[in-house]
């Protein structure tokens, strides 16, 4: 089989990149890595040659491109049927999908106003209109989710789900927007996993700056 | 097996409902439907008691709720494995979830300022900023996917991919955005399936009007 590329941008603050990334290493699947940086005004030309959006994270495998975040995902959980990624109960799986979905497509007050940032030290800033919110709901999804698994993640081991949240634990955390200790445990549980770490340990090594992301 | 209930909004304008309602229906997977309208200044109250976000569509199979129109499809193709929804071959389901998600988390220019409404006539309206991008990208997705598969759907065959672009159909058609052949020969194809007609006969019949959906 061919293996599979995955492009991603900057580890510092490419939080769609994060997603798919996180939620392969942490199953075990194999993959190349390709980083192509943020370090043009007007985006890396690289970006259109190699993705059918401009965008990243995509994933190349032969000649077939995939793109979209949670469709990476959900690719290489189908080729990869001996590393789930989604919890294995069919009603667990559907609510995470839920879960997942709701964060690729909404929450655009937090995502807009709150950059994933995994440099930043902690320090609050003026919150804007709807961000409250998306943090509520979050925090809502997570404590219905853990209620129910009893953790440490959000259906008991580690998912595609965490991982589609994993951005949104480094802003809760990074901008001081939540106080819940149900809410702060399960924040650790994530940080402390090792696909986590390493991404982590490469994004503190870089050295590239987008100001725009620099709230 | 307990049966599974879709609660929708209205088919004249739920964007939202019309994709898993047609995804489940076009693939013969047998459900009940609840229609609660829009129909309260505040958003009608049945909609909190029967969703965890408070908007519709959302299934619920026994006790269990499944919310986003593409977590509902997957659900729905999970337990109905006879009623295939996605194309066979996993590639083509990779691009077909990839453009599926590219339209759940995107187009918004297009989603705000274009409203479906099954009822309108034709007639263009003032284009706002990014409108046109939007459209020229889901145009050529569409083509690119027709030309691989030939058509007359997205992959040939109708899948979820055609069910999630389809009230792009409708505004494309309603507010004149579109001229090429192949794209107006793709929607003539989308309005003639049966559960296309089977869900405009039911819009064409609902007398609730939704002013700030009238562009």
């Amino acid at each position: 089989m061919d293996s599979l590329t995955l492009y991603i941008g900057n580890k510092n603050y490419s939080s769609w990149s994060f997603r798919p990334w996180l939620a392969m290493t942490a199953a075990g699947i194999p993959f190349e890595e390709d980083l192509i940086p943020f370090d043009f005004p007007a985006g890396n030309p690289r970006f259109k040659e190699i993705s059918p959006t401009g965008r990243v994270p995509v994933l190349h495998h032969g000649n077939l491109r995939v793109w979209e975040s949670l469709a990476i995902i959900e690719y290489a959980a189908e080729i990869f049927p001996d590393h789930p990624v989604w919890p294995e109960s069919a009603k667990d799986r559907a609510v995470a999908r839920s879960i997942s979905m709701e964060m690729l497509s909404g929450f655009r007050a937090l995502r807009n106003a709150c950059p994933m940032n995994m440099r930043r030290s902690k320090g609050r800033i003026k919150l804007l209109d709807g961000v409250a919110g998306d943090v509520e709901r979050i925090s809502s999804i997570w404590k219905e989710c853990l209620d129910r698994s009893g953790g440490p993640f959000l259906f008991g081991g580690f998912s595609a789900a965490d991982a589609m949240f994993a951005p949104v634990v480094n802003r809760f955390e990074i901008y001081e927007l939540v106080e819940e200790p149900q809410v702060l445990a399960y924040m650790t549980a994530v940080k402390n996993h090792s696909a986590w770490l390493k991404w982590q340990e490469a994004a503190l090594a870089e050295t590239w700056i987008v100001p725009e992301d620099e709230a």
